[in-house]
């Protein structure tokens, strides 16, 4: 770790830094009183300034971005925080493992528990099989002990830290039937990334609500796995992303089967139960809105019991509790900081 | 009615002329060859020209909204649109209802099939009860025959449009389980009228999306009762709806159970075959945006089936097919115009 | 021109239908009773259906993109209408033009009178320079009496639109010192195209205000020489756009010194007298916005005195009365149509 | 001063806790390591949780609204932010100077320096007229050392920051002619408050630009008093707001005359050494966009030279720069702090 002052500052680099994602990682960092960025990569912009690529940047970080591997960064810092896309992220982290860098990867490489599933839903050959199943899911809300002594944290999904906060407890408890959830998310367009396309170009996706990859969006897997192990159960999901028109925030609003007649304070309990000490989740009373987390690394919980169903609607930032702000906490509890630190 | 030229115009009024609702029946009857439009009532903006609280009409249309009771508007028009509020409206449109003149209303008040299920879910008398089971439904696509002679139509709600549409032709069909189905639906703002209030307010709503009266929203029963009624069967209907930060448009994901295992593509040729000859519904291939049909007078629907779910997904500009644009197509019907004049 | 009926139908063809400007173009002429659409071209969509492209054509327009040129397209029509790019429109007309197919060429290719100021601000030569100086300047307010006899009409820039309508009446009148005007425009972000870019991208633009190609925006000689020629002074701009988070609307607020002083009613009447029979400019007394023009082919603008300034602020849809619906007010008049049938 | 652990606490207190000022100053002082909020006031909504009004704290800030006057809360805090509207801040403030309480005011009350323009443009008795010639007006970029020991320190309003940290370095130099300044400024619409009103209902002004209170808004004298200032010359400032549709932002485009020839390059030198030091603005050579700036604390601003003119564009967050920001970082140089703690 690098000396500054008489305090000893953890050194940070990030892979693929000029996305969203690293720019929100990046601006939490520079909040954190322990952390040095010392490395930013990127295969496409290398030798730019950062602040060209995101001018909120502009005169609080003097880095230029460099176009090295992921062998060479690890050598310079204490954590890599890897953005690269899935693919990419496994084949550059196998090596840095060998080394004694600890990894906060982004990417979906190490998220789900198996080699056939990543490879039926990415279509792609996963280029570090053996290590998946190992891999800790770096929800800190149910895997916190786990994430403490990791090497390498796999950093969940936006849409699954949104479906998983509030269907876990419930599943956990027992009073949901885990066979058909269905999960109804609502994502801002940031989630679709910084490269243009006809489907984020302002004038086609603004004052307009879609639904896509109905049926068959990747986070469905992350989602029913992630539930299942941590409630022993097999969990079946039905998810429907759409896209909405605003920079950021993920509402989903979920709809299951009781296992037993229960209700609504009792579901409301278990949730309130199962939080208590979660220092960045909040069972809300009142029907929240996105913009209640937005900004921050909050997610806001409720639940009702609707004739024969019981519904929770849950709501953070993808950017923040759904990404970078989740990675943040992820590498405070890797390092030993306060669980909340710069967030 | 009136001549003019050497064509005799249909001579309409409009009550309650103040709001969205009102603003866009106005634009698509400035477009109607046939129409004369003689009347326009507010309480609260009486004496008012019409463009000073709807810019959008300067140059347009130059009349003065007057504070005059229903029936001196009924002596001076063929066709009377009510976008009075619910119990106000039926309140006017009764005693309209003994004179010639033909009225489509746009409140919820004759929507429901009955009394009690009204007053519940309105918690209010109903001041025209022995009315309400004989009123035709204005939805065209379902009941054109019967609109056709009515008198008096309810024109349907924004949200049971987009819902109705999608699922009534698989519940005639057979194919749908009618016990539960789940409407997951996304609302521009206009929906909520005119009246500023803090959940309205730009800066409390925009870059915002939440689910509102989960459980409790009166168009629930409307869309179970039309289903029903259309359908033969009892339907049980979950219906949540959410704000979107848009001006307009509804977007509704349903999901059901089929009643049989029933494949995908022959979900598509039910939708299709039903709507063979409505004008106004477009059975598409790909996921259909609010945007494709905003500004317009069209559903866009498609159908889905993931796992053993049946899914639709439709939607509408909810202040013209979900209001002012199904009003004039009922209208048409109604004076013998074609279905599709003036949208 | 074709017979449909007993009516004899315009046949309209569209070259590079694939953008915005056509798409409303197409909306529009959808609704003109007189106008048949033949063709639509496109040099990279070539063979695909245009609901495809835009869905908001979805069962209305049945027509597959041709990639064809614009000769072959002349045989087949009354009309041409050119959405395609700067210079190669040109190259595209100057043959149509040995025809007798008429041409609304929405591009910039002839809006200038001049080819060095052309070459200069275009950084490209001219495909046809001879034909310039005289080519009609498609604006009605300014040239009604031209343009009926024009072969060729060249489609008014949107910012030029909002700003010389506001100001040329003034200049005309001899109220406003010449030399020195300011238009600081916003627009919304479908004036940038149909082509994803960085800038354009959701994330990007949406929530943010930015001003672009200040000091050098293509759009400033035209604002000068239009307004020089109609006025007949040597005319000076300085013009400032600004992308605005919204899909459509320019609002052009303009600063000028007085020739002499003038109180805002003389102001204002000369505007108002100015525009006494333009069925498309409306002078208002209140501060217009956007929304009141949008989805309208109308201008509405009005005058203050604010100290030693006058003042301007005129507001229209950038891609109706700032492209499409000018394009087919100019048709209408072309045609011996009433100026506003369609809009 | 508060003890808490080994560090003693700053005691703060917030007058009129319920606006969107408010809830920005609380976020930031919640990061801030030296202050503990004690207090907060509401006179309508006393006696509520700050998180009901505010869901952005849930879990935040576990504080009750009290509906108490100045003088008690002053008695608790060593320093008070008033958020209370123009008049009404003035009337609390002046027994609260009595004691030895700091305050940070919000309002315009403290802004101006003379009773005469303050009652002319507010239209309304200042309550304590003697004490304005003496305030300091709280920006930090032109008065910091005074700053420093004032008992009370006038937040500036959001328009004049982004005009006046543009232009007066310009002024300052004397390559400016102060006679006549345009400020065309677009602004988001947190900046209208968080009363729902028509203007800012969500329906009339997404998807919409307008200019509003021209030639008359209250910033304007402002704006010009403050410049002369501290130029030392008289200003004449023409000032035109706009709203734009999002939440935060200013963008001010000025137009000025150069004194004398001057190149682009050297206005850029003017600038760039005029905040050499300073944190928290930033001479950029692009043009800068407000969502570079949005939740921040930064003021981003360049210029350019345009034909005979010198035009700046600055921007920044109308909530952070241009308000709370802005009162953190007055606080922290008054209370000797870092300028830049928590921000």
């Amino acid at each position: 770790m690098a000396q500054q002052g008489n305090t000893t500052m953890v050194r940070v680099g990030i892979l693929g830094a000029t996305g969203y994602t690293a720019l929100e990682l990046i601006k939490l960092l520079l909040r954190h009183p322990e952390v040095q960025i010392v490395t930013l990569t990127s295969r496409q912009a290398g030798n730019t300034d950062i602040a060209s690529i995101h001018p909120q940047l502009t005169g609080q970080l003097d880095l230029v971005l460099e176009n090295v591997d992921a062998l060479a960064v690890a050598a310079r810092v204490d954590c890599l925080f890897s953005c690269l896309p899935h693919g990419a992220s496994a084949g550059a982290i196998a090596s840095v493992l060998e080394t004694d860098t600890r990894v906060v990867d982004f990417s979906a490489d190490y998220r789900l528990l198996d080699v056939e599933t990543y490879e039926h839903w990415y279509a792609t050959k996963h280029p570090d099989p053996e290590r998946m199943a190992d891999v800790v899911y770096g929800l800190p809300e149910l895997y916190r002990e786990r994430i403490v002594d990791a090497q390498l944290v796999a950093n969940p999904g936006c849409y699954p830290t949104s479906a998983i906060l509030a269907m876990a407890p419930l599943l956990k408890a027992g009073i949901v039937d885990p066979t058909e959830i269905i999960f109804d998310s609502k994502s801002g367009i940031s989630g679709a990334g910084r490269t243009p396309k006809l489907t984020t170009h302002f004038p086609e996706c603004n004052e307009s609500v879609s639904a896509y990859n109905v049926g068959r969006h990747r986070h469905t897997p992350e989602m029913s796995q992630i539930l299942g192990h941590f409630c022993g159960s097999q969990v079946g999901v039905l998810f429907t992303p759409h896209l909405v028109p605003m920079d950021r925030g993920i509402l989903t609003t979920a709809y299951a089967r009781p296992a037993q007649t229960v209700p609504e304070e009792q579901v409301m309990d278990v949730l309130r139960t199962f939080y208590e000490n979660a220092p960045f989740v909040r069972v809300v009373d009142h029907l929240p809105a996105t913009k209640d987390c937005v900004g921050t690394n909050f997610c806001h919980v409720t639940a009702r019991v609707v004739g024969d169903r019981i519904m929770t609607i849950s709501c953070l930032d993808n950017l923040i509790k759904g990404a970078s702000g989740a990675a943040v906490q992820n590498f405070n509890l890797m390092f030993g900081f306060s669980e909340s630190t710069a967030l």
